[in-house]
């Protein structure tokens, strides 16, 4: 079974909005990232879907949140398949609920993407260190959060009359292309950087190995 | 075997730049769409990133080109699997090579898509009508492509230090929806609508059954 290095629901920041630097079990101490974006799934149920995520987070230096129940073992092959080579760049944490969480990333605006939403994703004025969440392939997100976070809670514009959904990780980059686009943020450079609201980038460089390829 | 409806590599528009009407082999007779933008996979080597690219073409009204040799027969039920209700929506051309495709979409400006450009996507001003590109997973795009098509090549911004390339399926999805954005074209409302310069945009309402899920 993997390990997750720095702990079930580990907070990314401590309570003083300092960067934390914390043993990952057994290597160097490693320094917390202090991430443009976060992306979020929602009691996911393909494990292939989340590997494919895992990939674009990789790629973008985006912590992936997961929210159990996951649909699969973390250990599944279909989740690692395509991806031996990225995992050690996946910085993951799983959460017990959508809770831990918002309490996790307490100083993070959470924006839901939902197929009930009327606004579209890229008329949604993204911040640095929003989460981006996503419902499970079958389920969605849940009532209580599409009842009571209308004014966060945004759609890919598709013809749903033909397709219910996309494929998760299309929406996922879809999502967060967009958001890296709208910050300025450029995952292609030497050393990561985004637009200067985001105050030093750099630290974004160092990402937490997370999730053994074992 | 499934059929293709409308031939292999028929032309979407006749010489004269008329929408054709031709019949899609037993059923009733059909009108050829009006893109606002067509996806073009050379020569795809796994059956589920294009069942995906179907999925989310299918969605936005875009037909979706494949360029020969696949890696995969058309009826592999990889291809299909999540897609047995959204495939009479898929518009789809099997093309023997770029040049065919490149014949067929004669009005079409070619956009590639490539880790080894230096421009990013979302500052390449796409036009309607044109065919985004993207190469095989394992072999890209031909080398001539990327050596004389210089200045329409656009990459997906990544850290390439951590992950090669994105998966397929979302490369095309944020590279689509990118392209959406920037002509106003929303899926999503009652009647498919783009931007006033794409004219009249009620024919893409007619999209062609093309491969039957049997």
């Amino acid at each position: 079974m993997p390990i997750i290095s720095s702990g079930r629901s580990a907070p990314l920041r401590n309570k003083a909005g300092e960067p934390r630097v914390e043993d990952n079990g057994g290597g160097a101490p490693i320094q917390e990232p202090k991430p443009a974006l976060h992306v979020a799934l929602y009691q996911p149920d393909i494990p292939q879907n989340t590997g494919n995520v895992a990939r674009t987070c990789a790629a973008t230096h985006t912590p992936l949140h997961l929210i159990e129940p996951l649909g699969f073992h973390l250990s599944d092959r279909y989740l690692k398949r395509a991806g031996l080579d990225y995992w050690p760049h996946v910085l993951l944490r799983v959460h017990a609920s959508l809770e831990a969480l918002r309490r996790e990333l307490y100083s993070s605006r959470m924006v839901y993407f939902s197929a009930h939403a009327s606004r579209r994703y890229y008329e949604f004025p993204f911040q640095p260190g929003d989460c981006l969440v996503f419902g499970s392939e079958t389920k969605g997100l849940p009532q209580e959060v599409l009842d009571s976070e209308t004014d966060r809670i945004v759609q890919i514009p598709i013809d749903r009359s033909r397709v219910r959904s996309l494929n998760l990780a299309t929406s996922v980059g879809a999502a967060l292309f967009e958001a890296l686009r709208q910050l300025a943020c450029y995952p292609e450079e030497p050393v990561f950087s985004c637009s200067p609201g985001l105050g030093d980038r750099s630290e974004v460089e160092e990402c937490v190995p997370s999730l053994p390829p074992s």
